[in-house]
Order: structure tokens, then C-alpha cells, then sequence
């Protein structure tokens, strides 16, 4: 069976094709029957093996096709394994104990049928006030567990919250009902119910929805949007060769897994004619969002929506002309589905580029000479679905070396039901009668895996700081003096970093090996990170052991060879920073997602996403650092029923890096120096954008400015 | 001479028309003979009489145009006098003593030439290895000098900070020279030359330019950028009545004065059928530039380049296809020259819609129903050119209701010379040899005066805050119950505030009379700025005395009528708040900027720009605040020689404005109900760009996916 299934044309980056993926089911049920099928990705190559194949891919053999496979097999064992795909063997098949693998869009979809014909439920619908021949109205969001005390970390647990809908095209979230079901996905049942003292029957107001016909009813679509065509003639200027993508200096290869969705590999800028590593690894690797209601069960609601359910497997497909404009390429994404066959998600990326305004501008104010030049960027974007919410994840690349992660948060706010008049005490917000949503956070974790001119990196945090010296005094006499006070990020205590908006806090990841000729200072990427409130929960709570990676702002941790996993409470501490690597970026620099099944309904200390503050001294951390950002959202009823976008973003930003400006080379639309603008602008580079025209046309003005209309006659320059 | 100048069909808010500033220039020339014309500008009318006239324009007469006039008459005095424009009288003139007014851009234009002939300057020059011959190669960037104690404050004074240019089109940023001339405007001649004690001889290293020709020789631009084109065939979804706009349920009247440039007054969204007002004035109003150099004379770099030379004033020229895309309306600006001419900026601001991503997005897990929805933003923006610097000011109307103010810098960083091997002590960073670029903050004040409903608004501190309760206690036994701590800022004192980054705190500008019927909150707009450094410069230093707002994030004032201009040190203190209102603002809450004249040469603590706190309590504070953001910069060479675009930003959103989301009606590009989905898509509605295509067409992809070509055959719904 050698090299039956594995293609050589494939990446070692790329995602298991979906012949791989089938190759690796099969394999698997021949060796183990029948089992469910809750992972079957790409073992990412070893970093090491890596690091060196990329450097001379020509002549060395590629690494390994290995897919890592997580099963459940009846009586709800779960096994973790890992099958060569070139000789078809199974290298690795582990039983895991007290874990429990992702949940599944198929696990998802089951939860709702099976609470609609449950007698317990149908019970609670009737309290509510929901006749039982009106089951088939009564809809519900499956979350996972988290934890709960009184279920311990050995069942598959869903938590199912529930709604109704009047008609099956009204927004649910307008009739949330006030308990909930416990659902056991190795049963297939409820296995109880949790029943608020205080009972909120259902909601009695109108629906309120967003569909077309509602807006129709309500006065119809406003009519004064003219349109905006945005259209690329000749075409875009970025290649792909496979999954990896060349654009202005920029190459990376685009992967894709069912936790983190998309992930950058090998990212690199060419510089003058050589490739200069960057990052060998970019993903967005978890989030949180905790809920504030401090009511049981509400607590449970905190969804890792990576970690727990996937943001791959989540994730939408994308429409040419809905989700961005111009000219648009699409990767798909295979998965396999619970029993073994295949699940396609068509167009689970789209990138296109697009027109970024100004690039860069300036004039002489002595005779007016000029440049002003266009900026484009890059946008690889997915959009992932977590019941009620959307987030759209968009990886923007600019011409100028810097990467701005931004996410854009939309959907529906998770509502849960409130009595007339109830007092919310503060943890939420009536944003429709009769519907209370909660107070809650949105916490991300961005794992960056740097290679800054090779792999040997260090992370300095820096800091804008006055001068010491007192006003007056010789040093600083004015009291004007200040400068970046840089602290290396040595150790893992220290590596624990939270931000600081009144020093501009931001973290250099820097190569010191390699310093500027002119500035003498180290070729850095520099992480802007400003939007970072604290995680709310408090230190000892249930979210704030689980959420490890949001305690910290940033905090970098060492690459290093992944350990065996390490469940048990006892090695836990020790090793945390092991555990970070694991749990938190779903890999230990470089290691594949797949490796590691979730801890679904685990002790809630063993972290499900790690990035916990190691408490023992270690040597110089290097390049893997994790970075929290998110925000704070007091729901106010213009998030209801649909909440228009609301963006966070990011920015990793080239210091010292570059010798000078690298996009100089970038066309302007306008260039005048002054020796031209002194010869009456003979010879003025003039590549202004003519297709663009004058809003009204010349007649427009009641001054009689703006004479001239249509291409560029504007004294502009 | 009655209404001899002013059209009746001119907005109360409009600028003054050049026929407007003729005919003050001629009045006061017949008045007061010859002087120099510093600021003629609309007077604006005081907001008590507006908020009326706004309220019933169809019945109530409009508000008088008057303008505002400074002028230095012979022997440096300095008069500001206010001018009927109905009937031509003057009705105010008064001596200002020991003020300057604001510098203007001819009297920055004359010091290069005074300098190239002053033999203190040529002797500098020679010391600095320039011959004689060469000092058409010499230039300036004259800056105001802030303070100097040496010099007073009853000189106008500038000072020049020199550089030298091989070839008239080189960057002269690249060869600054160490010694700086002051400049005396009223002697025109230089009084004195600062100069280091260790010299720093002209830099030998090659030019750097950024120029076609320059960009030609070292390869030449990149031919890999293909078209992107943006039109709208049908025109734009905005209209124009004069200065005023309406787009997307918005509508404001755009002014522009000398000093803030743009200036919207009277915004308003229109709610179902009703224009409720948000904003009675929004302006940047101020802004810093410290140095971070404690070496004389680089203290006294801390431009305050409204205050000192005017937004206004500095603008640019924009011109069709370069600045904005699409379909643009241009507004022009008329000054005074300082003769008594008319100096016009032809499209000093340029209006235009872009299409802006999705603005909500809702998918339902369980059978793909989904809705997308495309959003729009509108810019109104300016540019201006602070000698090395360019600020464009991008003004962003959101559909939703949230206002964007973003601020992209870019141009050249201010340079000073420095020897081989110089240690810079971390005042600054070598970004191309011999040239020294220091550290600096740009900090802004936005200038809100707010009418949320109304004008009786009061502003909360909002901080997100854990619950005081500890884990395990029954009121927050889970530990994850978090709020939204409201401060209101009642007395002047509490009104100045820092930012938090911690608590994600933000600044809620209430109407608390008019509560929300669902959430039973007052209507508010949420102000959201995270990028707030902290003044660097320290307390009691030059800058921190003079730049009072930049001491706090946001300070809220009240709004009262403005007082008569306070320029002693004696009543300063008592006299903060309405000092507050008169510099910062350079309005009282409506009052126009030009009514008061810059504080020049003034005495370090008459904060030109004061926003500082008041120590004593007032009554409950209303409508006015000021915020200030900004960046600190460590230049590194990427920002060499002219610097790619770095954006700032801040918003103002509603929140418990609107009864729920104000954007549903914004028709959507794709919406399929679960009722539509069941019936296989009938009905589904469907406006998807059909404009959009594949961007490598049906071929493209290796795995054969991405079967259809061109529009909107792809399967993403």
C-alpha cells in the first residue's frame, strides 16, 4: 500500500485532501470496526523536519503524509491515533481516559430531535406555556458542558438552550425558555434538566425579525443605496501555486484544520531579492466567551469555540459577490462526517485584495510638489458560525510587511428568558421585551510562532516611558525626555505579560542576532495589541482555571519537542508550560492541532486552553507567543435581533526590519518633485485613477467650484 | 450697506463665501488702514440662539453673519474684531496684549529666505561644510517656538529647523543640520542662532528619495499591482444642499474654518420619520507633537499645529483618483491672504461613499439559512501637510449610527543631525546614516459637543468591573458575574479621566430623560478610545503646562457662554474651566474658533490648548468633552523617507439610541428563510454582486473545486 493515497504534489502543509482522508478511514476500520469519526486531519510535520525541508525542498524528501485520527468506539471510548499514509500503518493508537474529543456539527444537530420528544422536556415546554402538539416549534443551541460538579469528566455531555419559534422563520432568540436539558451524546438522551427556582414563562411579545418579508411588512428596504462596482479587469495580482500564495512580497502557504481553521505556514517576505522568514506559524488557536450572570447554570456558558467545537468545522461556505467583492479565489475544506464518509465545505476561504486608501503622502508646503501613492491589501478570510454568533475571521496582509489580524463579531446575542419587570441586576440587558441578554466577553487567542530571520527569536515587552530624571533637573531639564524601556521576556514568570494602554505597552519579537545597520537595533515584528480588557471572571473561578490563555495579555512560551499528554491533575503544574504548548495553540510549536483531543467535561483545572502562567523560572523564551485580545459587550438593543459587525484587530508590525520604507516601489498615482513643478509640472508621473468622477458632475456646486467633471482636471496638486 | 455681502441663501453654519471675507477685509481696511489679515472666519452664531433657529428655521430669522477678524497691525499689535456682515459695522476691537495670533503660511514661507541670507546663518552653514554659493541649497521648516524663556512672550517669533538639499528634489530629511535660527516676523529677520555645543557636520551618506526617478534607478516600480476599479455607475447614494448632507438616515452641515478644519455641526439620524439630534458640534480641536529629546533647543518641538498654524490653513489640494476612489464631491476653502487677498484651497475636502464589508451576517446551524448583508460607510476627509507631516482626517458615517473620526499619518519624520557612532541615549533611533529621528507622541483632541436628544446630556465613565462578591459566595458562587460600573462624572474634577484598558472602559454621553423602552437605560452614544497613551512629557514640564488637554483621556466641561478671554496668570486657575472652553475647544460650545487668537509666544502655563483639570466642583457636567488619543512613535527605518500610512481611531456608537438595529432594512445581498430552504431556495432573495468574479475562473484549482465560473453560480448559501 505505499504511497496509494498521498499525491506528490501535495504541500506538506496541505490539509488532508479528502482520497487521504478516506484512505485513512478505511485503514482505521479495517484495523479497529466500526467507530465514530471525530478527527481526521493533518499530523502536521515536525518542526524541525520542516524547518529543514524548507530550506532545500529541492533535495531533500518530503516529510510524511501522516493523517491524526480521533475515533469514539462504542461504550464511548476514545482513541487517538496516527496513520501513515504513505505505508498505510497505524504508528500510533492510544486509548484516552477521562477526555472527551471535539464536538461534532452532526453531534450539534442531534441534541434538538431528541429534546423535542423527551417527556421531561415536553413537561418544562408545557410549564412555559408550549402545548405538546407544539414541540415541533421548540428549538435549542447545544453547547458543550464546560463543567459541571455534579456530572464529573466521564460522559459526553451537551448542554441544550432552548427556544421557541412561532413560525419556523422567526428569530428564536426573541422567545429564549428559562430551563435546561443536559444531554448525553453516548445515549443519546436527557439525562436532566436544570429548572431556575424563579420560572419565566414564554415570551408573549411580537417576533422580531430581519428576513426580508418583516422588513417588507415593517416599510420595505430602503431604496437610496446606489451601487458600488468594484471590478478587477486584468485580473488579481496574487498567484497561488496549490495553497501557497505569492503577493506583493508576501508568500505563505494557507492551511486549513477543523479546530483553528485557517493556518499560516512558512510566511515570508521577499526583501530585495531574498525571502526573509517571518512567522513559520500564524493561527487564531482559541477564544472564550464567558458569560456574567452569576445564576446556575449560566455559568456553564463560557464556549472555547475552537477548542470545543472547531472553528473549521464551524465555518461557512462563502459566496462570490455576499462575502467580499471584486475577484475572488476560494479554498474548499474536507472533513470527515461521524460515520466515515466525507464532508465538503465549498469555499470555506475566500481572498481577494482590495484598495487600502492612502499608502503613503506627502507635499512640499513650499511649492506644493508632491506624492501620494495607493495602498492595497490582502484579506484570507473564513467566517465561522457558533450557534447564535458569527465571527469573521479576516488575516489582512499589507504591502508593507505588516499582518493585522481582525475579527469581526456579528449574529445574534445569546438571550435567555426575564419576567416582566425583572430586575436584571445588572449582568444583562432587556434589548426586547421580555429578553435579557447577558453580559459577556469575546476573548481570542492569537498563537504566533515567529521565525524573524530564522528561529531563534526573543520577546521584549516595551514600554513608553518618561525619563527619570526630574524636570529641571541636568538630564532633563524641559521634563520632555522619554524613550522605550525594553524588558526581555526571560523567563516563563515574566513571559506572563498584561497590557498597559498609559505606556502604549506593545512586544517586540525580535531576532538579536540580526541588528539594523542603520538603528543597531534587533530585526523585530512588533504586536499591537490594545484591546485587551481583563478576563472578568475571577481568579479561582471556573472560567478563570479553564481559560488559562486569557489571564495573560501576552505571554510567549519556549518552542520545544512536545511531551506526552499530561490529563492528570498531579503533573499539572509542572507542566504548565508543556500544557500551554499543548492545549492552548493546539500544538507544541509546529505540532498539528490534531494531536490533541479537547478536555470537554474535564476537571475544570486541567485548562482546555492553557496559556497558563508557569510559576518556575526557565531559560530565554524564543518564539512562541500567545496573544489574548478581545472585548467586552454590554448587549444594548441595537445588537437585536442581528448585530451589525463590530471589529477587533491586531496588528504585527516590521521594525528595524526593513533597511528603509519597502513600498517606495509602489506606483503612486502622483508624483511631482519640485524641479517639475517649477518647470510649469513638465514631466510628472501622473498615474491618477481615471475611471474615478466627480460626485455631481460640474454643475454641481451652488459656489461654481469644482468646474471641471469627470477625469482628473482638479487642481489638485 | 445693509445685507450688501451676505446671501440669504447661505447656512447660518456655512463658511464665510471669499465675497464674505472681501468685504470684512474692507471694512476694517477703511477702518484701521493697513494691517496684516491673521484669520477672517465665520463668527459662528452662539449656540443657544442656533439650537432655536435649528428647531424652526422656516419661521425664525437666520442668525447673522459676522465675521471673525484678527489682524497685526503695524508694529505687532495684535486686534480682533468682530464685523457684521448685514451691516458692515464693526462691533468689537479690542487690543490683544501679549498674545500672537495664529502663524499663517506666508509668514511661514518668508523665514527660508531670510535665513538663506543672514550672515549668522551662512557662517552656521560654512561650520557645517555648506560653501557660501551653496545656500540656495539651504532650507527650513519653520516652526512657531512654542516658549523660550529667553524671548518673552510679546515676540511673534519662529524657529527654523534647518536641513540642506544636493539636488533641489532630494529629501531633505536626510541632511538636517544642527543649529537653529529664531526668526523674528515682525523684524523679519533672525535675532539669534541656538547652537549645540558638539557640532554635527552636514551628512556625507548618498540621498534617499522616494521620487519616480529615484525609485527608476534602483529597479524601478513593481509591474505587479493589477487595476482595481471602483465605480458607481448610478451616482452616489448622498445629496448636497449646499453644506449640508444627507446619506443613509444622517444628516449635518460641513463646515470649515482656518484652525480645525472640518466642522460638523447639526448631526442628526433620522429614526423612523424623526431627525433626532446627536451632535451639536463635532471638530478635532487640538493637537501635540512633543519631542522626546531633553537637549535645548528639541523641548521646544511640541507643535500644537492647530492651535499654532491651523488645520485649515495646512490643507491640502486633493485631487480625483488619488486620495478617494469612486465618485467624489469636493468642497473648496476660502481664506484671507495675509495682504488682504483671497486664498483659495480647491477641494480641501473630498466627500465619498465605500462599500465596507459585511455589516451583519446570521447562518442558522441547522439547515443553512443564512442572511448577509453588505455595509457602506461614508468619509468626509481632509489632509494636511504640518511641514514633514501629513494628517489625513477621515470623518467615518457608519450606517449603523456609530461615527468613526480615524486619523492615517504619514509624510516624513522631523530629523536632526547627529554624528557617526553617536549615542542617542534612546531619544531617538538612526533610521538612514547620519540622520536622527526622536521619539514623539501625536496626541489628539476631539472636541465633542454633544445633543444626544437634546442638549441636557450628562456623560458616565463606564468600566467593566468582576463582581465585588467572592468565588464561592452564594451571590457569585461560580465567580464569572461581571457589570458595567457607571461613574458619573458630576463635578469638573471627577470629569477628567484616564483610560483603562483593563476594564475596557469606555465614556457614555447620556440623555438620562429619555430612557430606552425596553432596556430602560438612557439614550446614549458610547465613546470608545483605546489608543490613549499617557503625556509623556512630565507633570510641571513645558509641554504639560502648555498642553492641558493631553494630561487626561477624556474631559468633560460644561456648556456655558463663553467668558471674556483670560490671558493673565492671576485668574488662570479660577478661571480653568472656562479656560477649557475657550483654548481647547477654541469654541465655548459653540463659539467659533477664531474668536480667540492663539497663544503664540505666551507664558508656558496659559495653556494654549487647556482642557486641564479643574480642581473645584461645578453642578452636574453636560455636554462637552474632550478626548484625547493618539501615539507614541519610535521611529525605525521602515518610516524612512516618508513614512507608510499608521491609522488612529475612535468611535461613537449608540447604544440604548435606537429601539433595536437601525440597519436591518439595509437591503441585503443574500437571505434565504428555513421555510425557503425547505422548498429548496424558492423565493430565497437574491441581490448578490453579479459583478464579482473567480479570480483564476473554473480552471483555477487543482482540486477541481470552484466549478462555476464568474457570478453567483458558487454553492455558498
Amino acid at each position: 500500500m505505499v504511497s496509494a493515497v498521498a499525491k506528490p504534489d501535495l504541500h506538506p502543509f496541505d490539509p488532508l485532501t479528502a482520497g487521504e482522508i478516506e484512505a485513512a478511514i478505511s485503514i482505521v476500520k479495517k484495523a479497529h470496526g466500526d467507530v465514530l469519526f471525530n478527527v481526521v486531519s493533518l499530523h502536521e510535520p515536525r518542526k524541525a523536519e520542516m524547518m529543514k525541508w524548507l530550506q532545500d525542498s529541492a533535495n531533500l524528501p518530503k516529510p510524511s503524509r501522516v493523517a491524526d485520527v480521533v475515533v469514539i468506539a462504542p461504550g464511548g471510548k476514545v482513541y487517538d491515533g496516527l496513520i501513515d499514509l504513505q505505508d498505510g500503518n497505524i504508528t500510533k493508537w492510544e486509548l484516552l481516559e477521562g477526555l472527551q474529543p471535539i464536538i461534532t456539527m452532526e453531534e450539534l444537530q442531534a441534541v434538538e430531535h431528541v429534546c423535542r420528544k423527551d417527556p421531561g422536556v415536553i413537561e418544562q415546554c408545557e410549564i412555559s406555556g408550549i402545548p405538546k402538539e407544539d414541540m415541533h416549534k421548540v428549538y435549542c443551541d447545544p453547547w458543550t458542558i464546560g463543567y459541571d460538579e455534579r456530572h464529573g469528566n466521564t460522559i459526553r455531555l451537551q448542554q441544550a438552550l432552548m427556544y421557541y419559534r412561532p413560525n419556523p422563520d422567526d428569530c428564536q432568540y426573541a422567545y429564549p425558555l428559562d430551563f435546561c436539558p443536559i444531554y448525553d451524546g453516548e445515549k443519546k438522551a436527557i439525562i436532566g434538566i436544570d429548572i431556575p427556582k424563579v420560572r419565566r414563562p414564554l415570551n408573549k411579545a411580537p417576533p422580531i425579525n430581519y428576513h426580508p418579508e418583516a422588513i417588507e411588512k415593517a416599510g420595505g428596504y430602503r431604496t437610496n443605496l446606489k451601487p458600488i462596482n468594484i471590478t478587477q479587469p486584468e485580473g488579481v495580482s496574487f498567484q497561488m501555486k496549490g495553497r501557497q500564495l505569492e503577493w506583493q512580497n508576501w508568500k505563505f502557504h494557507i492551511g486549513f484544520n477543523y479546530r483553528e481553521g485557517i493556518v499560516f505556514n512558512d510566511i515570508t517576505y521577499n526583501d530585495k531579492g531574498t525571502d526573509r522568514p517571518i512567522f513559520y506559524r500564524l493561527s487564531l488557536s482559541e477564544m472564550v466567551v464567558p458569560y456574567g450572570n452569576p445564576e446556575h447554570p449560566h455559568q456553564r456558558k463560557h464556549a472555547f469555540d475552537l477548542g470545543e467545537y472547531g472553528a473549521g468545522y464551524m465555518t461557512n461556505s462563502l459566496s462570490l459577490g455576499c462575502d467580499c467583492k471584486g475577484s475572488i479565489h476560494y479554498l474548499d475544506a474536507e472533513f470527515p462526517s461521524r460515520e466515515g464518509g466525507i464532508r465538503t465545505i465549498k469555499n470555506a476561504v475566500c481572498i481577494h485584495e482590495e484598495d487600502a486608501g492612502i499608502l503613503f503622502k506627502h507635499t512640499d508646503f513650499r511649492d506644493e510638489s508632491t506624492i501620494v501613492t495607493r495602498a492595497r491589501k490582502l484579506v484570507v478570510q473564513q467566517v465561522f458560525t457558533a450557534a447564535n454568533y458569527e465571527y469573521a475571521i479576516q488575516w489582512i496582509f499589507h504591502q508593507d510587511g505588516t499582518i493585522q489580524p481582525e475579527i469581526k463579531l456579528t449574529g445574534i446575542l445569546n438571550t435567555y428568558a426575564m419576567n416582566p419587570d425583572e430586575d436584571l441586576g445588572g449582568w444583562g440587558t432587556q434589548v426586547y421585551p421580555g429578553v435579557n441578554a447577558q453580559n459577556h466577553q469575546h476573548l481570542f487567542c492569537l498563537r504566533i510562532d515567529a521565525n524573524i530571520d530564522g528561529p531563534n527569536n526573543t520577546v521584549f515587552m516595551s514600554d513608553a516611558m518618561p525619563s527619570d530624571a526630574p524636570v529641571g533637573s541636568k538630564e532633563n531639564f524641559y521634563g520632555n525626555a522619554f524613550y522605550a524601556k525594553r524588558t526581555k521576556l526571560a523567563t516563563t514568570g515574566q513571559a506572563a505579560t498584561q497590557y498597559n494602554g498609559d505606556t502604549a505597552r506593545t512586544w517586540d519579537i525580535s531576532n538579536t542576532n540580526r541588528l539594523h545597520p542603520y538603528s543597531g537595533k534587533p530585526a523585530s515584528y512588533k504586536l499591537v495589541s490594545r484591546e485587551v480588557p481583563r478576563l472578568m471572571p475571577k481568579e479561582g473561578s471556573l472560567v478563570w482555571k479553564r481559560a488559562g490563555f486569557a489571564r495573560n495579555a501576552v505571554h510567549v512560551t519556549k518552542c520545544k519537542p512536545p511531551s506526552p499528554l499530561s490529563s492528570t491533575l498531579d503533573n499539572l503544574v509542572e507542566q504548565q508550560l508543556t500544557t500551554v504548548q499543548q492545549q492552548t495553540a493546539t500544538t507544541s510549536c509546529g505540532q498539528p492541532a490534531a494531536t490533541f483531543p479537547r478536555l470537554l467535561a474535564s476537571h475544570p483545572t486541567a485548562s482546555p486552553s492553557g496559556w497558563a502562567m508557569a510559576p518556575s523560572p526557565s531559560t530565554t523564551l524564543t518564539s512562541c507567543s500567545g496573544t489574548r485580545s478581545g472585548v467586552v459587550h454590554f448587549p444594548a438593543p441595537e445588537d437585536f435581533p442581528v448585530m451589525p459587525v463590530e471589529p477587533i484587530t491586531l496588528i504585527l508590525k516590521p521594525r528595524n526590519f526593513f533597511d528603509n520604507n519597502p513600498v517606495m516601489d509602489v506606483p503612486p498615482s502622483y508624483a511631482s518633485t519640485p524641479s517639475q513643478v517649477a518647470a510649469n509640472n513638465a514631466g510628472v508621473y501622473d498615474a491618477a485613477d481615471k475611471i474615478s468622477k466627480l460626485a455631481f458632475g460640474k454643475e454641481c456646486c451652488s459656489n461654481g467650484t469644482n468646474g471641471t467633471n469627470g477625469t482628473n482636471g482638479v487642481n489638485g496638486h
